[in-house]
């Protein structure tokens, strides 16, 4: 047997968890080391016989890891971790403010290019798979739209916004896509629709007691900028039913291409969605699946900062490319 | 402005008169011949300007044509010119024997090795978008099960089995994914589905002057193999509605990856579907975007048999990779 692919994790909150879970499934791969900012002894995995090290040690494992999964944050941890890391070990990461991801792209190539490594940017979902089928949809039907609807997922500064209304002792929002809108652009009318239109808002609050529910109604659907130019409804549950039914981290959307073809325009539809029992988990599985193909990129030579859109997808597979031809095509 | 990609296609039946609408949707492609079996002077294009040309002459055009499009049929067609034409041109074609795919592989791979060609083999929707997708989810998502459903699609071989049916005039069959068994897969539910119980069967039937409608279904869904074992309706329609609204060439389908992630076991579902108006126009039209991506693979150096498992999805697009990375990531 070939030797498992030493992977190692920096950063475990809920991502980090979420890709210790999936190395499990893997047994080509072998999680060896867990680096947290936090004080190592207070760090509990689910597999306690992974060491965790304190993230200042990390350059003393540069020849123990194959690969290395950044679970940090996009808005401060990977801008600073990522080009630093990237000129140690190959990386792969799930960088998603789509807005800087060419200044991110930069930033990591010149260190993965001077240090011989890969540095795989903006795995997950969206960007990730999402993006991919953006691709798909726009080079397999130039004449059409494509369209993203996000949902039903929980949204967090959503929910933080509900928090801070008078009267809310818990809640959470979850964003949907608008059945209406998504049945227009599945029947091929290619209409222009915003995110508003494309989206709803569901709230579920537990009242502090005495506050009045039509109070807190109101406060939410007028509230500017986050509800009031959408369709929100309000539901109020007690505190058993929110623990009960709301802490879990759902998410998932569509991405849909509408285009023509042909003499006679034909219409063309592609689909692609996802339906997440958890977020973080299952963004831990696309960058686990990544890892593998960052291992082999690296094998074969390949250095500096790549994205989803330059990796074959059957680097992503455990199964040799005979093997996948015969099960797969 | 760089030089157009050079596209000639060898074959005009649906594929091929689908691969040049799609390649004339595609700024950055100039398509340069069509090669035919019929004589030339009978094969009409839907663009007169391009030059077709007897099958015999296409050793002639090594050098006017970078990427060559095999729009045969996988049962007689492409085993026979694919390793010969692989052997000549960068190709790729639509071969959808999936038994066949290994050996199929293996003779295109020599003769591309030796000429320094690539050869991408199995491009279309299944195989080829389908595959993709089942390798994502099983890749993704190693504990689940991936479920593929086809249809709404034209059948050829049970239509062409009801119109054998005495007392039928006109007939077609559209094979349907089942409803329930569709629900119970995006439940998360795993269920061990046949082919038979994934799909039902739906005919429209045009009867022969005098023809009996109660003799003609019972001889339709009793009938072994086809459709006995099937749930399947029969409708019978009149000559003007056959004609309207049963000669377009309809199909689609669905692959479903259903797993779980972590330790709580969370379901997640990621869902891929196609609803197309014109099975053979899409089919072509990822046949072209696929062309592109040969034409690049070719320029670097690659060479052999290859397929959509082995190609980076960005070199589908005909746009930069800094471009897709800003527009797409």
């Amino acid at each position: 047997m070939t030797q498992a692919i030493r992977i190692a994790i920096a950063g475990y909150g809920n991502l980090g968890r979420g890709a210790e879970a999936a190395i499990k499934k893997c047994p080509d791969m072998e999680l060896v080391a867990v680096f947290s900012r936090r004080d190592p002894a207070s760090v509990t995995l689910l597999d306690s016989a992974v060491p965790v090290y304190a993230m200042d040690e990390i350059e003393q494992f540069q020849d123990k890891v194959d690969v290395l999964i950044l679970c940090g944050g996009s808005r401060t941890d990977l801008p600073e971790q990522g080009p630093y890391l990237a000129g140690l070990f190959n990386t792969v990461d799930s960088f998603d403010t789509h807005a800087k991801v060419p200044e991110y792209f930069a930033a990591l190539d010149k260190p993965a290019q001077a240090a011989g490594k890969v540095a795989l940017l903006s795995v997950g979902w969206d960007p990730g798979l999402f993006s991919l089928n953006r691709l798909f949809g726009e080079a397999i039907l130039p004449d059409g739209e494509t369209y993203s609807f996000w949902g039903k997922g929980l949204s967090q500064g959503h929910s933080d916004a509900v928090r801070r209304v008078p009267g809310v002792k818990s809640g959470v929002q979850y964003t949907l896509p608008s059945e209406s809108a998504m049945a227009r652009v599945r029947n091929g009318e290619q209409p222009t629709l915003t995110t508003r239109e494309k989206h709803t808002r569901e709230c579920f609050i537990v009242l502090e007691d005495g506050a009045s529910a039509d109070e807190v109604k109101e406060a939410i659907v007028t509230m500017p900028d986050y509800f009031a130019d959408f369709d929100t409804t309000v539901n109020f549950i007690d505190d058993a039913t929110f623990s009960q039914e709301h802490s879990s981290m759902p998410h998932g959307g569509f991405v849909i291409r509408s285009g023509v073809s042909g003499e006679e325009h034909h219409q063309q539809v592609m689909e692609f969605s996802l339906k997440l029992g958890s977020n973080p988990e299952f963004t831990a599985s696309v960058l686990v699946a990544y890892a593998r193909a960052v291992h082999k990129l690296s094998l074969a030579g390949e250095r500096g900062a790549k994205s989803v859109l330059d990796v074959a997808p059957g680097l992503l597979s455990p199964k040799s490319p005979a093997q996948l031809r015969k099960e797969l095509l």
